[in-house]
């Protein structure tokens, strides 16, 4: 078939071949090698064949997937002159998958990776992707995360699609319905650095290498890190329910909420303590850190709800508690509130919440 | 982010809303119910959570990942003037997955799927891409399969990418490495009718609806139906080895020989006999139906390799036979013969042997 044009790509090295000049074959010749681990014993058949085998030992797995595009979930060249490059895509790709599978309470165990690259792609981006993936997994604490499989094509832009599988280790599964009234919501990892750090990038005033504590917001949404432990560890502590916060703390907090016919109090001195690292980037730009804390979602923090007394799992931190619906129809009523009250934003959002692939 | 200009795309129809005027919300509310089939025992938690719980009974799973993009997998509108619709894309999107896990001999269990829309996709698109997924499982005789879960986002082109699991029932799972001197080639379901098909729908003197041969390959490339049913009936009549015919006879069969240390040898009165039902398309359009069955993989047939004297399960057939290979390296000799020789394409090919996503 014929060739579309291509969207905007990184620039080859001088040298530097792109991927339209080998063969799929040599292509993966190049990728696979980045992404092998040491032998994982439930890896019963890896890569290679026409699908991977894996151990499933308590006779149950969890599934995921999630896609990241060029333009719409990363920029490979933001207004601060920030590149995103294959080794960002690659850790927040792992991020994105495996904090779906640590807000279930489980354990990564198998990812099968699908790249889409345009011809003219470096070769350089798939491999920096492999090796971002592998080191995501290792930073976020997925040591039994193995890439068992993938599928290469081409396209107009660069898109990865990632599906992940992970090990209930014999726990029920952590659902967001699972909440009770009286609960105290918890959360483990960060939530608004990544949207800071979005923001930062958008703007040319931001300096990259002058700030570091900007610089680290920046770094949030590039490598965003959620600790992917903290799931399981939340699941042995008794957690009631779970949700991976990808879409911002109002919006994840009150799928949870809406899951378990509660409602989240979000206690505003928590918010505000979750608000204060992000002072230099608002006071650069002149935002509501606040607003980046309960509309921000990239950081993949997990929001989990355990029984009230129960010792809270390291590194979770109390952050709100849960109260009973009222009764009758949910309706226009809010099911997160701050401090009592329905939280309002400072910045204006299309849906006051979080973020929408749709939204125009 | 700003929303980058979209690929052609299909029209809505008058009044219809496009995907970029729905909410993510809104969205999948019209797309998940045409994804339900009736509740199936081993889907343990659905759609709606982070992830999926899915049992796996014999302690194991396959698992793969298959991605189509639009204009690279698919022609949106063909020169002959059919379009590929979301129906066709849904039904190919389970055909190549669903083909891969019965290749291993195990029987399709769970899919998540992963839709990349532009925003001015008309609603039914992914609508469609639903009901024929659905309706692609049952015409291949999937019916444990279920979508479990999935993603929705926004880009340049259409993309879909589907992650599927399979359940091996207590068997060794079928490796492409298996295969034994002496052992039967056998084919269920067909080859080099989708070939025949997309070189119908990229020329002009093809007229739909004029030939119901012709209107056949057509609707194998467009609307392949493995057998994924012959692939655990091939696993429980002891086959050796097997693989999913995605990028054709030769190519595919010579990863099988290759994995297995083995030469294929194709029997050239059953290529023959494929051929045939291709001769209406070679007549219109000057071609050699023979390359087609060599070379076309995208009808997503079973290759296995059974032991000599085995009855075959239905609807294999056998079409040729395993060899030792030669001693000392396998540097340039070819690994599958017909009639014991090497074979010789009418057709130019780059690779000589079947597709490659990044040919020039």
């Amino acid at each position: 078939m014929t060739r579309p044009p291509a969207a905007p790509l990184p620039v080859p090295a001088p040298g530097e071949p792109v991927v339209g000049e080998l063969s799929e074959a040599e292509l993966l010749a190049r990728v696979l090698p980045l992404l092998e681990r040491p032998a994982l014993a439930h890896v019963l058949t890896g890569p290679g064949d026409d699908c991977a085998v894996v151990a499933a030992p308590d006779g149950r797995f969890v599934l995921t997937v999630d896609t990241q595009v060029q333009d719409q979930d990363f920029r490979l060249a933001w207004p601060c002159g920030t590149p995103t490059t294959g080794f960002d895509t690659g850790v927040k790709c792992a991020a994105q998958n495996l904090a779906d599978v640590a807000a279930m309470g489980a354990v990564p165990t198998a990812v099968v990776v699908s790249l889409t690259l345009p011809p003219a792609t470096p070769v350089s981006w798939p491999e920096d992707f492999a090796r971002g993936f592998v080191a995501g997994c290792e930073a976020m604490g997925a040591h039994r995360c193995a890439v068992v499989g993938g599928d290469l094509g081409a396209g107009r832009e660069l898109s990865v699609t990632a599906a992940v599988t992970g090990d209930l280790e014999g726990r029920d599964p952590v659902l967001r319905s699972g909440a009770a009234a009286g609960g105290v919501l918890a959360l483990a990892g960060t939530t608004g650095r990544a949207a800071a750090g979005v923001a930062l990038l958008e703007d040319a005033r931001y300096r990259p290498g002058a700030d570091p504590r900007l610089d680290g917001l920046a770094r949030a949404q590039l490598r965003p890190c959620p600790p992917v432990a903290a799931g399981p560890a939340a699941a042995r502590a008794g957690a009631l329910a779970m949700i991976d916060l990808s879409d911002g703390l109002l919006r994840d907090a009150g799928r949870l909420a809406a899951a378990s016919g509660v409602v989240v109090d979000l206690d505003a001195a928590a918010v505000g303590g979750l608000a204060r690292p992000l002072d230099p980037a608002a006071a650069l730009l002149g935002a509501d850190p606040r607003d980046w804390v309960l509309t921000g979602g990239e950081d993949h923090g997990l929001l989990a709800v355990l029984p009230a007394g129960a010792p809270l799992p390291r590194p979770f931190r109390a952050i709100g508690s849960c109260a009973p619906a009222p009764p009758g129809p949910a309706g226009p009523r809010p099911r997160v509130l701050l401090d009592g009250r329905a939280p309002e934003l400072a910045l204006g959002h299309r849906t006051g919440e979080g973020w929408d692939h749709f939204e125009p």
